[in-house]
């Protein structure tokens, strides 16, 4: 296990993040340190970093540089944006931070910034295209990607600061129609922006996640997940003309919205909404990853290119955080796809006509049975809702998600209703149905992934193949192998009761040679 | 990482838990299987093992060999109980496993089963003394503790299916006077068993655990924990008079009550009333750990004393497991413990007056704060929560392990409410108070938790000592380092206004040489 640590030197705040790091390049975050230092401070007047913004910096610097020697971190990634960016007085700072903390900061260009920022968006989305936007301070960032590969990119030279300054929005915002018209034709300098009604943006930075978490809270949306989560652009506009309509204490005690970015709210949420406006986005999805993961993803895959498929590389980086047994999980997975697809006919829709991605729901609930005995072996497929609801998991929507929990909890005993999982007191049912098809889907597919469990009792890989044959009162599962099973068959015979009661079919098994 | 396997070859079942250890003598169950093989069925006739089930013994013992074999099971320590015991052909049994698995069984005298359940609820108790009890199908194991040693012990040769048969108890039971005249005949041989009423019964095993279960379910009661779980003796009559008046097609519909267990259920619920009803025993306590855990401990522990503190050693097991900068807890805890005694007067109850054992409670909030990054670093506090819950600690009553959690949980903004935690729709209302001292614990312990952590912002632990002295309208940190702790006592001021809310008094921190 290897230590990195990321730094990033914002107009702000100095955020630093601490990662564990393995050579099969999973990882994860055991650290997050977060000063406000605002060393971008007054840079409106001058284009100076202030003595005593810089001595703060300094300060931070050294207790984090302190830090990485503390728990013996082995690479250290240094990046300053904006405000350092646009400082005259650039160089001195840098010597300074060099010859006090012996860090040497990359001063990133805006493009690099978007790019680390479009670099931990693809590797955490399973989007082929997007318009990716991060609303800083003083810029913005926004890159149209492609075929999950930029295809432009720019850093704009304001930012939610920078807006909120110039139309005064501190209290009440009466300046709408002219934020409106600056932006519009800010936006329309570059020609790329315009047309893109049908690919979505994808936001980045804690004020587009407050935008969501306003949003989350007005509507008791019951999973408390950021990424991943969807607006509309008439959301986004609802939002915007409700704290357009506050003073800024007023702001301050809005549900979701940090206290801290009540300031500047306006400002962002305006940003956020006028680009959707000028573009004819209607789709707003949150990422809750951006630089700092785009900056580990880059110094991890040494290729360059985006992961080939997030979910696989999210679900393989929680197995190895969590010390699994992998070659269990996959062989359960084959088994429990094998066994899935055969059955089709006995549910009552066709997998293609449900409205979610059948495929990675039953792949991510196979691969993470196990994952819950981490927390406790018993009742460990509870344990195991838990975790894949909140670990991080990419490339699935929020319904993708909690089906996948859901079957993955079913996986043993099947006797787990849908309403034993009600954290928080909510009941999911924004997301999911408790009945229909999401129900069968859950039930069926518990079912069939306990089955698959047991046929592997034995961790070595010793079923070959299973048939499965449909018959008038029963379902027939072949197990071709060359070993005596009756054990493994024995142990998949415990679901016989619940199947037969979920598939209306007796449940049967024929051991036969290879 | 070593791998331990423990087989348990009883006269219902063979069970085997598959263990992860360490040198330092932390470890987790990583598996557990278990098959119904009935060894024991018939034994009531002759006392030959029947040779269609020493088939099934072999069959399923092989699979737990190939298992074992398959995943590099360092050490495998087998053994089997009342059934192979009392077994004619025990001898022939035994060879027979050896040659076709090669496994060695130890064969234990009931004075030994005993002694291993003993070692399985002394290393998961705070408890010094009490009667232990393991119900078991043709035995019942009792031992006397007292002072954490054993003081007698016995294996009863009669169990829940003895009683069962003898009394004919499959449906309806009509003969509660015959039950109560035999077992007090019984239990009236054993001198050491009279006047037991000050100490509590331990309960081990299944059938104590479905009693439990049962008045759990009946009461809604809001944690789904087992381990440490108190009925008193009418609790356990009435549970006992309830399946007394069913029959056994009835008893499978009773919540709570495992299926497979109706069957035998009033005798074994008959054996719990009537042994508290001989010794005037008022308290049951059920042991979620028995005869598995007391070998794991055994075999880990050479010394073969109990651990010196259970509530520290399952502390620490959980750390190691999840691999934790466990320096930074340890003085994240000095701290915390440090400054939370030294602000007794600032609440409005002496700690010797609050009904739990209040330096246990915070101690376990503090070492283990961090413990939900393991699921993701992003609202860890919420998934320390969880994991302190649902992970085997052991010496914390429900009530004290809900305070723990809920501190625990506060670390962070200290701005969780009591109500954002209601997992399962439950409260835990019913346990914990949401006003009053429970919560004026619970919050400012929360923030004494989170400035703790702040003064070990930089990992290294470079405060030498905090004296706190409470003044009419603030409260004064006086924090001694020889190092620059500006930033860390910045961090610490974050928690300023929560503090103020809470103590009614400003926080001021002075930073002095030493």
């Amino acid at each position: 296990m290897n230590k990195l640590a990321i730094m990033d030197i914002g107009s702000n705040s100095i955020k630093m993040i601490l990662v564990d790091y393995r050579g099969d390049k999973s990882f994860r975050i055991i650290d997050e340190l977060k000063e406000t230092v605002r060393l971008g401070e007054g840079m409106h007047k001058n284009s100076y970093l202030k003595e005593d913004r810089i001595q703060k910096a300094l300060q931070t610097l050294t207790l984090f540089k302190n830090l990485c020697d503390a728990v013996e971190v082995d690479e250290i990634i240094a990046v300053a944006t904006a405000a350092v960016r646009e400082a005259a007085n650039q160089q001195k700072f840098l010597d300074r931070v060099y010859k006090q903390t012996g860090l040497e900061i990359r001063v990133l260009a805006g493009k690099e910034e978007a790019y680390y920022d479009y670099k931990g968006v693809v590797n955490s989305f399973d989007l082929d295209s997007g318009l990716i936007m991060d609303v800083g301070g003083g810029s913005v960032e926004l890159v149209l990607m492609e075929d999950r590969m930029v295809k432009k990119s720019v850093s704009l030279p304001f930012g939610a600061l920078t807006i909120t300054e110039k139309f005064e929005l501190y209290d009440e915002n009466n300046r709408d129609k002219d934020i409106k018209k600056h932006l519009h034709q800010e936006f329309s300098k570059l020609e790329w922006l315009k047309n893109l009604k049908n690919i979505p943006l994808i936001g980045v930075g804690g004020t587009i996640r407050n935008i969501a978490k306003i949003w989350q809270r007005k509507n008791n949306y019951s999973l408390e997940i950021l990424h991943y989560y969807n607006l509309n652009a008439e959301n986004v506009n609802s939002v915007y003309k409700k704290v357009s309509k506050k003073s800024i204490e007023e702001r301050k005690e809005i549900s979701g919205l940090s206290s801290k970015r009540a300031d500047i709210f306006i400002g962002a949420s305006g940003l956020v909404n006028y680009l959707m406006d000028f573009t004819g986005i209607e789709n707003l999805i949150i990422s809750g990853k951006g630089i700092r993961e785009g900056l580990v993803y880059d110094f991890l895959l040494e290729d360059k290119l985006p992961v080939a498929d997030v979910l696989d590389y999210s679900i393989k980086n929680l197995l190895h955080n969590f010390d699994l047994n992998e070659k269990h999980a996959a062989r359960v997975n084959e088994l429990n796809k094998n066994i899935f697809y055969q059955l089709e006919s006995e549910f009552s829709f066709a997998f293609d006509e449900f409205p979610d991605r059948i495929s990675r729901i039953i792949k991510t609930a196979a691969l993470l049975h196990d994952v819950g005995t981490n927390i406790n072996y018993y009742d460990h497929h509870e344990h195991s809702f838990y975790v894949i609801l909140n670990a991080d998991l990419y490339g699935l929507t929020h319904r993708e998600l909690l089906l996948a929990a859901y079957i993955s909890a079913s996986h043993r005993h099947n006797k787990y209703s849908l309403h034993k999982y009600n954290l928080n007191r909510k009941s999911f049912k924004d997301i999911i149905s408790r009945k229909g098809n999401d129900k069968e889907l859950i039930r069926k597919s518990g079912i069939i992934l306990e089955i698959s469990e047991s046929l592997d009792l034995n961790r070595k890989g010793l079923v070959q193949r299973v048939e499965v044959e449909s018959k008038v009162d029963h379902i027939l599962f072949k197990v071709y192998s060359s070993y005596d099973l009756r054990l493994e068959i024995e142990d998949a015979m415990e679901a016989a009761d619940g199947f037969e009661s979920l598939f209306g079919k007796e449940l049967k098994f024929k051991l036969l040679d290879v």
